[in-house]
């Protein structure tokens, strides 16, 4: 008789986003005159950039036509595109990765799953907390987490760091020695980031410890200020230590496109054997390349009209982060995030749980934003809301709370 | 000190077309006034039918606009989509699977290698030889396989079900008893199919036993014969017993494109917990949907239109199938499969093994196929050919080849 992976029943409750949209579900059921305002989940509005539809016309014709007709994609992407990151996300940044270093997959949030699964399942985790959930819960169903506390929410195994108010909601080396540390900067939920000479720190840690981190870049392109690094590889020694996920999600709005990358350096190896090695096995295994379509939209987005035109994206949804901001600093809310990140973090008022906080702010406001405590028990009493809606809504929605 | 997963460095030499790929590379660039023709991969050349093409841009459009774009989808995928294939796929056929019962993916190959992953890894598999390599493999990289003994290349904890000659390709009830059996019908390599009271009785064996049946029915399309089933939920009782998977690649040329789906009933489960819920827990936390672009082309291929040019392709792809088994047979080859499957599977003449035919004819004939061995101990001396390539490369591949 077959059995299932018990490591799934370990997880509990379900998924985060699930468990808002069947919340947000009841009430407009309830509710139907109600205009709500979604600032919960991370995703776009804005429509694709003119450059981009251009190309994907473009690819959709040749798909059309059996001169120029493509099947199956080279195994780690096409290199149009991986020659177009190499230079633009790196060489011109100074960091030395080259094409075949670069692996084009269908978004971060795969990547970021799946990646554990080319190292040990006794290997220790370490994470943030408040975290993306996807690092703990794909370990989770690797086995890899231990037993599971309900009291405080956590896994004996994993390591978490805690990301509070005092230490500016930036993680602190472990003092148990982790094997794997994830780390996201601009950070998702907290919206902080690390200078250059911090995450620095943590690439020599990684080195001295043997430890390799799993560096999640999806927010760069949100980095205003000069001496935070979009590229963990600007830091001397990375290479040795460090994989970088990259989403086309946030900088360029492909949440319903699907296209990420994700590097791994050649130098980086465990008793001879590469890293790359082993992610291109299960590339060419288990992953049949991203869709040719979208492979040229994304190659779309380095050339100079798509540079332009998502610039004033990005933009865009900054302005929306500093109106939120102002708005709920006006307020009287405790904020933090938001200059570098389109997330913008916030204490929950009156001594509020982050669930009830949300509640509140649902029947009260009728805007929907995320639980800090969703992320991790160290993001209770917070919350989390996103610069990704219209700026109409999120005006709308900042004078709704200030009206509170 | 991190250390990889031990199980990836198990996995003998490379992927099977990785080396195609190489030898066929290294020979060109030796010869490069040959005119190579590939008929080895299965990969589609006809360009996408214009329905398809239709519904692409008129997608793009709508990502290009603030009122109609698409930021994530839905976990499972759209509805549009799901809903038809609910209605064409299984209620036109009498299979009452519903749409939530199934999930879009970004490809049939992702799915054969990622569901492993809800089962225990102490379940053991069993597989037909010859066999499709991405299902052994990804038991290989979960430890699922045991030890790897390179005189008999099989594996210790693996069950095989040699499928030759004398069984017509096709495999028997095997002998000790397995906890998830992959069978691939219209079968790949051979191109051998069951009928449906041949794979009724797999159905009532996996429902005796208590084994879960992995169905690949990626080639359904191309059965021209009756009794043939298109659809494992033809038999009684699968829906307790059987995951199915199909791929658009086949049927519609998307392997570029990537789209793929898979369908868990919710009958199907293990001491009350579905598998159903397992998959859905997956999907939500390690995958992000198929891009809503190629959803939009899915939906297509069950359009009026979109139906009747994917039957002239198809079409098109069985008369070279006709064509390689007609010509090949009048050479005096051993041939078989061709015709519920766009494989033609034939026996290496004067004693050679499969990759001496593979060499004899990529520098004789200048014509690239699969060699047998490469899907395991029991292809040894046989050959693939497929249907996908031009007709007029396909005449002429095959004049090449009974001049010789």
């Amino acid at each position: 008789m077959f059995k299932i992976n018990e490591n799934y029943l370990k997880l509990p409750g379900s998924y985060l986003f699930f468990t808002i949209g069947k919340k947000v579900k009841e009430y407009s059921q309830a509710h139907p005159e109600k205009q709500i305002i979604r600032l919960g989940i991370g995703d776009v509005t804005q429509p694709l950039a003119p450059a981009i539809i251009e190309a994907m016309h473009g690819a959709v014709d040749e798909m059309g036509n059996a001169e120029t007709f493509r099947g199956y994609a080279p195994d780690l992407g096409y290199e149009f595109l991986r020659n177009a990151i190499s230079r633009n996300d790196y060489k011109a940044r100074g960091c030395g990765i080259s094409a075949d270093e670069i692996f084009i997959s269908d978004g971060a949030k795969c990547d970021s799953g799946n990646i554990q699964e080319i190292f040990s399942v006794d290997n220790r985790i370490a994470v943030c907390d408040p975290v993306y959930p996807v690092y703990v819960d794909t370990n989770v169903m690797a086995g890899r987490t231990g037993v599971y506390d309900g009291k405080t929410e956590t896994w004996s195994d994993v390591i978490y760091m805690p990301c509070l108010a005092e230490n500016d909601f930036l993680p602190e080396l472990p003092k148990e020695t982790p094997d794997l540390i994830y780390l996201c900067f601009p950070n998702n939920p907290t919206g902080s980031a690390l200078k250059r000479e911090q995450l620095q720190e943590w690439v020599d840690y990684a080195n001295k410890v043997g430890a390799v981190i799993i560096y999640d870049a999806a927010y760069e392109a949100y980095i205003s200020q000069e001496d935070v690094p979009h590229s963990i590889y600007e830091c001397a020694g990375a290479k040795h230590c460090a994989i970088e996920l990259h989403s086309f999600s946030k900088n360029a709005g492909f949440t319903g496109v699907r296209l990420g990358y994700t590097v791994i350096p050649k130098e980086l190896e465990c008793d001879g054997v590469t890293l790359h090695s082993l992610w291109a096995r299960r590339h060419g295994t288990k992953y049949n390349g991203a869709p040719y379509i979208v492979q040229r939209a994304g190659e779309a987005v380095y050339s100079e009209a798509g540079k332009e035109q998502l610039k004033q994206q990005v933009a865009y949804y900054m302005k929306n982060a500093r109106y939120i901001l102002d708005g709920l600093r006006e307020a009287g809310y405790t904020v933090s995030g938001g200059v570098n990140a389109p997330y913008i973090w916030l204490k929950a008022p009156k001594g509020m749980t982050s669930w009830e906080f949300f509640d509140y702010l649902l029947e009260n406001a009728n805007v929907v934003g995320t639980p800090g405590s969703g992320f991790g028990p160290s993001g209770e009493t917070y919350f989390r809301l996103t610069a990704f809606g219209s700026y109409e809504n999120t005006v709308e929605a900042v004078e709704r709370i200030k009206a509170l």
